[in-house]
């Protein structure tokens, strides 16, 4: 069995999603979205960031912290403050020493639906169906960020398989 | 008297400057330029230089940090990789409680040069002068680092003045 801590950063909403995976079987174990204070200046939104984020890492122990990392977006600022909101999760994740890995928006939904191009909205009913829950009226960061749990914990699988 | 550490974050070199500064008088405290081993993966890096400013923020005190902060790149993943870099600067901040200010480039070279548009090896002569050292042989990043103290020290002596 393999702990996984989902994560899908961002300066206003970072989802999260603790998903425990053994061989094809997902299980959520807890799912939410972390909202700095948009009020707050720029450190003190990062502090708030970093340390929920190493309140979950403490409370659920994930083996791997898997990311959904953008590379690429036309505007430049928004890069910025995402590399921003992205190294505040990072850190959090190296400063209790769990493992990182990396997955791009594609690769994510490739996995989880099996079309690199896939839109949010199928890439959550794919995620309700893999977990068997009902994400209504929840923010698309959370499923978001299951489903790079899930992305992470499949290709370990056939790694496994692999190997 | 104030105690200025001016920082230039980048995720190769992230120069560093304490300055204490009292009136129109600058004195240079330390100096230099972290450097995260360009091999390790990118939490590494970013641990490597969160931690040593952390250290350099305990050791030396400053009442302040003040950054160099860059708004406008044409490639947006250098951006991103920037924003990450500023991030670990700034959580150390944050973490040790310590305020922060942020200073555009063209701030920092109007405070030093009297010109928004300086090249760095102007500023460079002007940082020389202002702390009464040569730094030849140092990397750019650091006298970046020291301008930008020396900016923060300036601008606060206008506040006092204006107030």
């Amino acid at each position: 069995m393999a702990r996984i801590l989902g994560i899908d950063p961002g300066i206003r909403h970072t989802g999260y999603g603790v998903v425990d995976a053994e061989g094809a079987l997902h299980r959520r174990v807890a799912s939410g979205d972390i909202q700095p204070d948009g009020s707050a200046d720029l450190p003190e939104r990062l502090l708030h960031l970093h340390r929920e984020l190493g309140e979950l890492i403490a409370r659920y122990e994930p083996d791997v912290c898997a990311f959904e990392s953008v590379f690429y977006h036309k505007n430049p600022k928004s890069m910025m403050i995402l590399g921003q909101a992205q190294a505040a999760c990072i850190l959090a994740a190296a400063r209790a020493g769990v493992p990182t890995a990396f997955y791009a928006p594609r690769e994510v939904k490739m996995a989880i639906t099996g079309q690199g191009a896939a839109g949010k909205e199928q890439v959550r009913f794919m995620v309700e169906r893999i977990l068997a829950e009902s994400f209504e009226g929840r923010k698309l960061d959370e499923t978001d960020a299951l489903a790079v749990a899930i992305c992470h914990a499949s290709r370990a699988v056939v790694l496994e398989v692999e190997a």
